[in-house]
């Protein structure tokens, strides 16, 4: 018995209530080599008691590495699941994202394979089968679904995110679900739909967003309903991000860009409506919101932050739209659940193959935000890779809302600081390491220096501008010597439309590798090709 | 009087015959540093009588570099229009693609300023005026527009192109017409829809490749409308490519991929609607499916060349949507017009703000098909830019397509001949030097060597992947070697999510600039970095 209420309130499936049994006595189901479909986007929603039992097992038995699985889920799942995993060497393979310091190191030291994708895509592509058209059945062998409640008809209503549940419940005939009685029902916060496979996919009638298109359920046939757990874990939730004075200085500059756009009659008084990334920078320019001079504002995203309850406590907020709601365990999740009715009415979830859809997001004209690992001279953006090579967590939906938006920013600190250079080593590089996004998908850079507004330039002069406007101090002398010297060798070739040297291109990051610093003296590199 | 009727037939809206002058007349309207806006796209349905007669004025009276100007078009247009312009100096700044030789030359030299962009972007940023935010009216000065009729209203209806009409009308109040006698009308043939601006953007109700959601015509206030020039040009057309035995290599690898996709039930017996780029590739996968085992076919792309009329004719061919009817001047285009109504009836002409829009590619499931510059072992692919730093034509329609397609396929030759090896440079390379499409965007890669389904695969098992199916075999073991030294250094110091090494990543491209070949012996390389 729950404060939330009992399983058979929750499952409404009478028939269901027989394949009740506890987390452990599932572990059955499990072999060594399956793939898996895990509900959950961002630390939100995402199946616990299952996983953390499985785990248990594997410890308690000496398993590790006996038993390896592949995880699809709508993007990270909490660190006491898929993170503890990874120590116990319990997965082969994981997609489209991850977060946690064990599952990175495996990812990065080649024990655990990892594939990210356009959310989007990652989405409709495991529908589709993409993803396991190489494994025996053609299927996902086995999903866990983390559910608020099931329906008379074995609906499953999703908890705190929407992920991909539709797409695994078209892949897997076998589901373990997890109801939820640790929290209250997030039953009519979600509006649910299928997306068919073309030629037969559906037009997606959002016009608002708000809008709603579809059912508060996901359609599940009972018969694929292997075991019903009950489970009392919260989410782990996202750790608040502080502000600080960069992240700040930066929220200002936006703000000032949104006033100087509804000046000029390209935005409405209520802007349009905004997609912010995770962390700090969007921390704060929702944080900036809730004080700033706009309002009626709406948002259409794929993750809320804690800062967005203060965005609706200020009044300033219509409804926004998201994949999840990921608040941090200890401050958000008790707000939210203490004032549940006033937030959960301004608050839509949707599954993630549609909050971050191509079609709504451009019909909405959706105001762009997110932050870069790096960021190059000509508006290329690495948003996946340090150096080029380590992964940290994925791409998520970045792409998604980047080259779909009505303003397409990225906003990042203009340097970082590193272990071998406190001073701090330059986010703005001649040429990105890695490359996520590309120069036809960004129209503004924001540093805590100032705002680069890119849209209609030229290659050579985004990058004077984005150099002049975004650079730190320490670096822009630096950088603008490489835009001249590339610039003079390359139109002297005849060859400079987006000018680049690529002895020297990469001198920075070399250095930093070499002797601990970004801050090279000069861009002399001599070069032996040993042929 | 031409034998395709009269300019007092095309125009039905009679008191715009008051503002009829011929093409000399209207170099009045033209002054140095305008923003011009010109119907076209991809050698199709661009202003021609007009450009010629100002390109024969700046020649006479000797104005070279006196009057520039900033053209944007939906994508390229008539060498004899662009390019002309190019060598006459006429050509300050030029958006979003263009083909030439001298504007490609002014381009690269650093004379002409270019920015290429998404299309669908271009067209919907175009409209919303973020081209025009810097110039002093905030709006394109200037429009030539090349129709085949105008209706009782002023309704402008295009003839071989949709192009991006719709956002010059809504970004520019001073329009100079063209209307082409020199060629049937094309009314009938184009569904024109002018896309609001955000939050009101309306739904795109496409559901096949042939749904029409909108008018004959694009609306016109006919105030607008300064000047009404008759014209006999007819499109100077895109060269029919031949194809070639690597092509068709590549066109029976893309066939035999379908089959196996339709055998495992991902993809319908009629396959999805079909989107195919420029060149011989495209021309050979076309002629492949013209005498291949599918039927009732569709297309949903932005450029049809001369083998769609072979595909039309084969009776496979239900239906094909495109921005342009881009077909060769001898052969395509009078072949067209001698059997107008049989393919006219089969052909659906859209702005490029709908032939590129991810809404209608996501939601119809298209199979996107293009051929890059190279591409890398992890499924980067470089569209624009020749070593990085040369623009050949634009990015196009590439990344509308392959990030939205239901199959995303990058088709090349393994290698290319160049002036200093004969033999071949190879087109898969460790690292590309510029990226348009990237690792989150491609399904499959293609050569004449093989096919390469990357799907679900992890970065290490892609780069093996295509290696193994699509490199030459002259380059496959130094391909394999870079692979595996630069995975091992990369695991052992735990940072090997992608493997690279950015002292040796471009040795091939250095190597090629220093000593002519791509066909280096070994991977050493030393650095000084003259610190």
């Amino acid at each position: 018995m729950s404060e939330y209420g009992t399983l058979q309130e929750r499952v409404r499936c009478r028939s269901l209530l027989d394949r009740v049994m506890k987390p452990e006595e599932t572990i059955q189901f499990f072999k060594d080599g399956m793939s898996l479909g895990w509900s959950g986007f961002t630390p939100a929603g995402y199946p616990k008691a299952v996983p953390i039992a499985l785990a248990d097992h594997v410890e308690k038995n000496n398993l590790q590495g006996k038993m390896r699985f592949s995880i699809f889920s709508g993007a990270s799942v909490g660190a006491e699941t898929e993170d503890r995993w990874a120590t116990l060497d319990m997965i082969d393979r994981r997609w489209p994202y991850q977060t946690g310091k064990n599952i990175a190191a495996g990812i990065n030291e080649g024990r655990i394979r990892m594939g990210d994708k356009h959310l989007s895509l990652f989405a409709q592509d495991l529908g589709y089968g993409f993803y396991t058209k190489d494994t025996q059945s053609g299927k996902l062998d086995l999903a866990i679904i983390e559910v608020s409640a099931i329906t008379e008809d074995g609906g499953l209503v999703p908890t705190s995110s929407g992920g991909v549940i539709p797409e695994i419940l078209m892949a897997c005939d076998r589901i373990i679900v997890e109801v939820n009685l640790g929290q209250p029902s997030f039953e009519g916060m979600h509006d649910n739909i299928v997306c068919n496979t073309p030629p037969h996919r559906q037009v997606l009638h959002i016009t608002r967003a708000d809008s709603r298109i579809g059912t508060s359920y996901v359609p599940c046939d009972p018969a694929k309903i292997i075991a019903v757990v009950e489970s009392r874990y919260r989410d782990n939730g996202r750790a608040f991000s502080e502000q600080d004075t960069t992240s700040e200085a930066i929220a200002n500059h936006i703000i000032d860009f949104f006033t100087h756009e509804v000046k000029a009659g390209r935005l409405p008084k209520n802007l349009l409506p905004l997609q912010s990334g995770v962390g700090s920078i969007a921390n704060a320019v929702i944080g900036g919101l809730a004080k700033g001079p706009f309002t009626n504002l709406s948002v259409y995203t794929e993750v809320l932050q804690d800062t967005m309850l203060d965005l609706i406590d200020s009044g300033k907020l219509d409804c926004a739209s998201s994949c999840s709601l990921s608040l941090s365990k200890d401050e958000g999740f008790p707000r939210f659940f203490a004032n549940m009715d006033k937030y959960s009415g301004k608050i839509l979830l949707r599954p993630l193959a549609v909050s971050n859809a191509p079609e709504p997001i451009r019909r909405l004209g959706v105001i762009a935000m997110n932050t870069p690992v790096e960021i190059d001279i000509y508006a290329h953006a690495n948003s996946t890779l340090v150096g080029g090579t380590r992964m940290i967590n994925g791409i998520g939906g970045s792409g998604d809302f980047l080259r779909n938006g009505f303003l397409k920013i990225m906003h990042t600190p203009s340097s970082r600081p590193s272990k071998t250079d406190p001073n701090g080593i330059t986010c703005v590089v001649p040429h990105c390491s890695h490359i996520d996004h590309t120069e036809h998908d960004l129209d503004c850079v924001v540093t805590e220096q100032g705002l680069a507004d890119v849209r209609g330039m030229a290659p050579k002069e985004r990058a004077k501008r984005i150099i002049e406007k975004c650079a730190h101090p320490d670096y822009k002398p630096i950088l603008s010597e490489y835009l001249e010297i590339a610039t003079k060798d390359c139109i002297a070739r005849k060859v400079g439309h987006e000018p680049q040297l690529w002895d020297k291109a990469f001198k920075m990051q070399l250095n930093l590798a070499q002797n601990g610093t970004m801050k090279i003296k000069n861009w002399d590199v001599k070069i032996d090709l040993c042929e």
